[in-house]
């Protein structure tokens, strides 16, 4: 006999859509790639450049961001971010045949991405690509320079090129130490986080779930700064509004003081993220701020897990990627609780416009 | 014997807090402060420099985004855009005692500017301000070292930094003819842009505003990029939010496409701002998309003024002013409609937090 199922019928988190072994071994593959990373930096270092570009659109320009501003404060290097559709219709008279792009892609196959290599490729320019899925269009020999094919943790290569730069750039002297700690202990540390954020992944979930029935126009607001800051943006953009086809804004915490903070009231559904890095104390700002005219927030703190192994002054490096774990969690019960796969779209690859 | 007047009662445009001598006299003025622009931009070129920084924070950095945008693809000096308080956490590695900060203030006594300043300075850089109100903390002799003080007008004082800049960097050589024009013809065109766009500001702000009635959690969405971008941020930020208290979400063009597209459906209210710079394509896949999947849209495009007296290679570099001035429209109606007077906040500058 089969019986209606309602959302919150089974009260409990249970670890939905996670297995454990397969999100360690994920991580320890990309931790893996490093060897390969550094020979082709190696390369790009020999041969020179002017500037290292990352350069994204959609979720993958939020990666983008996350390592410019990880770099902005620690390094010298000329680093810096772009939208690809942005170079590609104003250009940057800056980027010269002596410049480098830094790109990831899941498909391979993204419209911009591709004709964004081929206008490096005519300008002169090198393109270092990673790359999820293998034998698609941006693998191919003429679609780029320096290739890494492996699935997933995009944010966590892109850091760890920007290590080694770094590192190279006599910028990162406890490199050896950060490498040593990070293979040990990163895939568990991650791992743990998504069990130790579940039961209340579920919690949240749950309430979500229920104010977006009731009040189905409300957006949701997340705000974040620092290396959370591309974490909060995609986020909200390509997980809430892609994905699960619900409202959001995203701000930063320094932003949200000039205009946004106006339009919350004692009942607006605001999330916080706060990371570890240097910018920490502009989240910290809004969460003195809420409190006094919000009673609807809720604050994701990556300081409330232990990341066993991980050293307090590297904590902030890896804050985004607890998030991640954190995120992780809420979208697995949101799919369920929405009854939405994750999956499906409306419209984007549906049809041409 | 006074009468119930709905805002809906007297049907009609009537150039509501609108003064054109004012508006005209305002802009000229601006214009007129190019050889004290020039001056400034002599010296600190003879000084030398490594770096000019645009920063601001809130309406002030979408500025900054604008006229970084604007000479990106037109310039390879090494200019960029900051947030004044990602600099004040996070820093930036690059930025040296010969280093150049330029920025505005409307109050000059912004938190955030006062504390930039203050960074700048311990680390030997030099600041370029324009501050509207005389007499205030960053008009202090130890708060900038070259200061212009004249109201309003930040986004083309902005732009006139960035033209002679390029010209002295022999990348605008048609400077002079372009002066001429902006000199003989700036003013009137965007009086004439408000006074052609009043009556159909009237129609859309009573739109807005029944919209905003009916559907008080329902948020706009505001589309826009290049130049647009900053207006795009600013206006659904600096203006909706926090002057009247409604909810907006901004986003670019091509980043539109990456996920907000999602959720917007048949009766969603979407405003996309189309200017004439090199991003316009950007916009027009967005044009071409909306009407698909909403019935509920406008576009605003500044290709529909005549701009009497601009040459046509030069009205990209002018479409920011233009938007603004159709937006001072609606703003005045916006004002009217909600009987909400736009100088004041819930929470800004109200108590400590």
């Amino acid at each position: 006999m089969v019986t209606s199922e309602m959302w919150n019928e089974k009260k409990g988190a249970c670890l939905r859509s996670f297995d454990e072994k397969e999100a360690v071994d994920s991580v320890n593959g990309a931790l893996a790639l490093r060897p390969q990373i550094e020979a082709i930096i190696d390369k790009i270092w020999d041969e020179g450049f002017d500037g290292i570009y990352f350069i994204g659109i959609g979720g993958t320009y939020a990666s983008s961001m996350q390592v410019e501003v990880y770099m902005r404060g620690r390094s010298v290097l000329p680093v810096y971010v772009e939208n690809a559709a942005e170079f590609l219709t104003t250009g940057n008279k800056r980027f010269t045949n002596k410049s480098v792009v830094i790109l990831s892609s899941v498909s391979g196959n993204t419209k911009e991405m591709v004709e964004l290599v081929d206008r490096v490729h005519e300008i002169g320019g090198r393109v270092f690509s990673f790359i999820d899925t293998p034998g698609s269009v941006l693998t191919q020999p003429d679609k780029q320079d320096y290739l890494v094919v492996y699935p997933k943790n995009e944010q966590l290569k892109f850091y760890m090129v920007a290590n080694y730069l770094m590192y190279k750039n006599g910028e990162f002297a406890e490199y050896e130490r950060y490498n040593k700690e990070m293979e040990a202990h990163l895939a568990q540390v991650l791992a743990d986080v998504e069990k130790q954020s579940d039961a209340w992944a579920y919690d949240y979930a749950e309430r979500c779930v229920a104010q977006a029935h009731e009040h189905p126009d409300l957006p949701r607001y997340y705000i974040g700064s620092g290396n959370q800051w591309g974490a909060t943006y995609s986020y909200a953009m390509c997980y809430w509004e892609e994905q699960m086809w619900i409202r959001t804004k995203s701000i930063t915490c320094q932003e949200f003081f000039h205009g946004m903070q106006e339009i919350i009231v004692w009942d607006t559904p605001v999330t916080l993220f706060m990371g570890e890095d240097e910018q920490r104390p502009l989240a910290e700002r809004v969460a003195r701020f809420l409190p006094k005219v919000c009673g609807n927030y809720t604050i994701i703190d990556t300081k409330e897990f232990a990341l066993e192994g991980i050293s307090p002054e590297f904590r902030g490096t890896i804050s985004h990627l607890v998030m991640h774990g954190v995120n992780n969690r809420v979208d697995a019960y949101m799919e369920l609780f929405l009854r939405h796969p994750l999956s499906i779209r409306r419209y984007y690859r549906q049809f041409e416009y």
